[in-house]
């Protein structure tokens, strides 16, 4: 191994492809089903959501697909995005394990999201689209996909989860910045809105409901799609331009890894870090083990069930096989706002279930403390979404002390936390509290899973 | 030249030293002065307020002082930071020129400020010391300083203009986050605060002040020192490390810079892009035209006096001759606080006088607009200040339009604006205000300047 801090690549070898990792996958995933028919979705059920080419990604069996030019030529702008290990953390930490970070928060907007953003706007703009709605949750996809929307001339309207509306004005600002409008959900914009500030008027919001108004006012325009930040397979795809760099950094480097920690809300970052890594593992090259880390709070992988469900809240989306907590649950609002989503991807759901990779749950203090500890150490201060890997992280350095193990660890530190203070303010001022929900709550959203006969 | 976007260096390729222009100057700049006796001050008449090391390097004719490798290897954290072409802002401009620009925001605390803080600290751990305090403006230099601390073990105390205080609670929140103290300027705590809210129970504050509240809290203390940001000859020193960086990487890209543009609040960004590049200037290698950038609210080159005036507001740090607007200007709270000093770098002010670079001032409403023009199509939101360096490079990028030259501007992009998203609010809902000081509020503040007679 060389003893660098940071390993940097010249954009030249910014990746030609995605990779499509369902080429290598034992099984396909379940299709997803009509929501009317209960029938597998044909791609002209998605046309009204998504440009042609995206839907073709969906489902391609091809192992790459190429990355547009015009996309490259965006990526430039922050890629290749630097692997670094955390030296000072190691001695912090007093560990033999080796801990490598691929840090994408020096992006526009701050996070890995701008790398699905892009392709989406770009292919958008290449139908002829002129308008993108979206949800975001903490704010990091509303921001991506505004800059992305920029770069192609295409309006750009979000709908922010209520919770991260109020707790993170400077998100939604900067989505202005970037040219987007922004309205809080629920709205009274929408009919699924609507609905819900019906009977809970001071609803905080979730990302299933904000996917639903999001859905619904890309509807009957020809002009406007709508685009998905995480859970989708070309979300996923577009991610992986992470791992592929992190690959050629850690060889680099000089190391193989021994273990992959990604944090997990919707799964594109964890994805987009690991799939290049499973690739090599399937081909005998190397033997990492994976896993990932989801909130407590909202603990799809660890406390759900692998069953069809809707993505969204109100029930517009397709169906998915995934591992959910119901469309009905409403995490508790915590600080990680891109992790608080009921389901998970179905791609890394099926993937899951073939114990192709394991996941733990962390509670938000422990994930606080984390993030406090590698902001001292490496400079650079984590979102909370990817400090639920780096809590992850540091436990299993700590394991590696008692046990004398030189683990090399891989993660992904998927966005800064300039825009989430205030949680660090009340984690330091010892007023953040764990929440994790009680099984009747689940238990009571998952007897609301759709049935999956077909209907006709 | 080459058609690459962004010139990334290995980090073997940070600077071994520091570059010294003094060594390189026609003549000294005046000496400061003690406010006491107004004769030269001494090496030891310093001693209470820095370390030996940084005393020496204040007045050093080495023209290298050798960067220790505990500083090169916390600088690997971040440096060497990307040297970038603006192509995408050249686009949208339609212009002939060809803009690059060197970006710092990607360090711990995300500015320049960091290039500094940690041999401050460094040198103070040395030699013992075991607490610092400073001030900060807009906080972009308390958090660096903080952030620094945490690499050597020191506490940190920071005196932040209750004006930014106010208006940047998450640069409070980092510093906090990095494990500082931080207070409100004017503050009760120190005599010249109290003494200041006494008269002005309101007060916005200003770098002055806050200067000499810190300034008083270190003294009489064998185990504390103070630090300053900017401003200092031994501060700029440590800047160079973005000059000798960026030569190598503009030379990578094939290009000799026609006019380089900085912005100045005390000066030590501008000072440390250009010094380098005027070295090469002064040997006949390149031949840039330099100019600095300051806020049309705090005017010290274009409308300041050439004289002997006190770094603080109450009188107790050396006397400098220095352009200044009057140590008891209080310049209104516009949005780029890193800017609102009264003072400039005795270095520059000497430089300045002799000619070797120009200066012009500009409004806050032109730089915010040049800061969302640049954040569109970069993707980079720019801190205020960095943003006056932006709004010269566009004007000066249209007149290329205008007459066709395909002029070679390189700038400084000293630092983010994730904390300043408030202020681009205020400026995408029309409301904000260009504020000039009235000629009579200068002269006012300029009957203050002291006598410059030995005392005795």
């Amino acid at each position: 191994m060389n003893n660098a801090t940071r390993v940097l690549l010249d954009e030249s070898r910014i990746p030609h492809a995605w990779y499509n990792i369902l080429a290598d996958l034992p099984s396909p995933p379940p299709p997803p089903l009509h929501p009317g028919t209960r029938r597998p979705v044909a791609p002209e059920d998605l046309a009204p959501l998504f440009p042609m080419e995206l839907i073709g990604q969906e489902a391609t069996a091809d192992r790459f697909v190429a990355i547009p030019e015009s996309v490259r030529d965006v990526y430039r702008l922050w890629r290749p995005t630097p692997l670094i290990r955390a030296r000072r953390l190691e001695r912090a930490l007093g560990t033999p394990a080796r801990v490598y970070y691929k840090y994408e928060g020096g992006s526009p907007a701050g996070s890995h999201k701008v790398n699905t953003a892009v392709p989406q706007a770009y292919y958008n703009a290449q139908q002829g689209i002129r308008r993108l709605t979206t949800e975001t949750g903490a704010g990091q996809w509303g921001s991506a996909l505004a800059f992305a929307c920029a770069q192609y001339d295409l309006e750009c309207e979000i709908w922010m989860v209520r919770a991260s509306y109020d707790q993170k004005p400077h998100r939604r600002s900067l989505m202005r910045v970037y040219g987007a409008t922004v309205h809080p959900s629920p709205s009274a914009i929408t009919g699924a809105g609507s609905e819900i500030l019906a009977a809970e008027p001071g609803s905080p919001g979730s990302l299933g409901i904000a996917i639903s108004e999001a859905v619904e006012a890309a509807g009957g325009s020809d002009d406007t799609r709508y685009a998905l930040g995480s859970v989708l397979n070309h979300v996923l795809l577009h991610q992986t331009v992470i791992g592929e760099e992190a690959l050629e950094q850690l060889a680099a480097f000089g190391e193989t890894p021994d273990l992959i920690v990604g944090c997990t809300g919707g799964g594109s970052n964890f994805a987009g870090l690991m799939f290049p890594f499973l690739r090599e593992k399937l081909a005998g090259r190397i033997d990492p083990e994976i896993r990932a880390v989801e909130p407590a709070a909202c603990p799809s992988f660890t406390r759900g069930t692998y069953a069809y469900d809707y993505g969204d809240a109100a029930g517009f989306t397709p169906m998915m096989k995934m591992y959910t907590l119901g469309h009905g649950f409403v995490p508790d609002p915590i600080h990680a706002g891109g992790l608080r989503y009921h389901g998970m991807s179905p791609l890394l759901s099926h993937m899951y279930d073939l114990g192709m990779f394991g996941a733990v749950a962390r509670t938000q203090r422990e994930c606080f403390e984390a993030g406090l500890q590698f902001a001292r150490t490496e400079g650079i201060v984590p979102a909370p979404e990817p400090a639920h890997a780096l809590a992850e992280t540091v436990a299993e350095a700590l394991r590696c002390k008692e046990t004398g193990e030189r683990k090399v660890i891989l993660t992904a530190l998927c966005g800064h936390g300039h825009f989430d203070l205030t949680a660090y303010d009340r984690y330091l001022a010892g007023d953040m509290k764990d929440v994790a929900p009680a099984q009747k709550r689940i238990d009571h959203a998952l007897e609301g899973l759709p049935a999956t006969e077909p209907a006709g």
